[in-house]
């Protein structure tokens, strides 16, 4: 009905749309960057499957949004987000980096 | 690198991970439930590829939730969801449900 | 320790940080921004002492930021929101408006 | 129309109510759980007004709920949680516990 290669790809795109439902809108300013991203990679990685997550915050994109309280709510816009998940010995990569000013999450290879 | 078949995993599976992520812990109660199906359904429906989705509230398991104040936080086992995404002709469909205390998230088929 | 008004304006927050941080992210278009509406208003009613949740969706701000895939995330922007607590006979009543791009959350009355 | 004290309630509570629905259904373990504590009290700190956040973990609570993949969703019952803000030289101090089951916010002092 399925392959393995499917299978390894719909758990990467749960890890995807978790994490960025999950996180969009938390407060967030130049302080607290290192923090919420650290805290992501660790919920995250607690998924089935998964083998790591790696977040970096785009300080330039993250710096043109803070308002005059000093934060803002974290966007798409704000994350490079790459995801690997092994699930019976395939393993399928993805990330997610703004493309036309979306976030687009991709499915980079199975194998 | 990639089948179709992959490909619409993954965006499957970034709708269940989407879905669970944004509306768990929503106060629901038995005369909101209704509504708030129905907003999820429409909701989950604007992201790409996405051909359908069904969200039935278990009505048992939410009224056996239900605390002194009248309602609770929207949880997995209150859910059962079929999601069917379309992709470059290759649909894919899930389900959600309860298996062993744990709201599994299931590819189902591919073709 | 505290009086009635305070009380009343401590519940009275609580429902707009937890309306904000529950829908925010929320993918929505046009067309289900009305059943979006109406589960959150019915879901923020739930919650102990709200007396009336309105919420409305200002169609100019979201028609502005829908995307190349027909929708957005939901953000502050695109919402008006009035909130009403009453405790002990007090009422307190709030507003969410753009003021200066932000979305501010404002204690009205208190009576 | 509403005083200091009935201002900085307010805010208090929008911090609780944002704390909660932002951050409840985060996937956590007994590894992940500082790291999301620290993320948590940050991210809110980051609010207006807000002088202190202090998260944490009742590990105990949490274990409990840890299911046959090693984590769970984040829920009221894992958490302790008191909030200070200060608004015009007056300060407001709540707290979060589990009361009855149920995740209880109070409001505890306006000075």
């Amino acid at each position: 009905m399925s392959s393995d290669g499917e299978h390894a790809s719909f758990e990467l795109g749960i890890k995807f749309g978790a994490l960025f439902h999950q996180f969009v809108g938390t407060p967030v300013s130049e302080e607290s960057a290192a923090s919420l991203a650290t805290a992501i990679e660790e919920s995250i990685e607690n998924q089935p499957y998964t083998e790591s997550v790696t977040v970096t915050v785009d300080r330039e994109a993250l710096a043109a949004d803070i308002g005059p309280y000093g934060y803002t709510g974290l966007a798409g816009r704000h994350l490079e987000v790459e995801i690997v998940v092994e699930e019976a010995g395939t393993r399928a990569t993805g990330t997610m980096e703004m493309v036309d000013g979306y976030p687009l999450m991709c499915l980079e290879t199975v194998e």
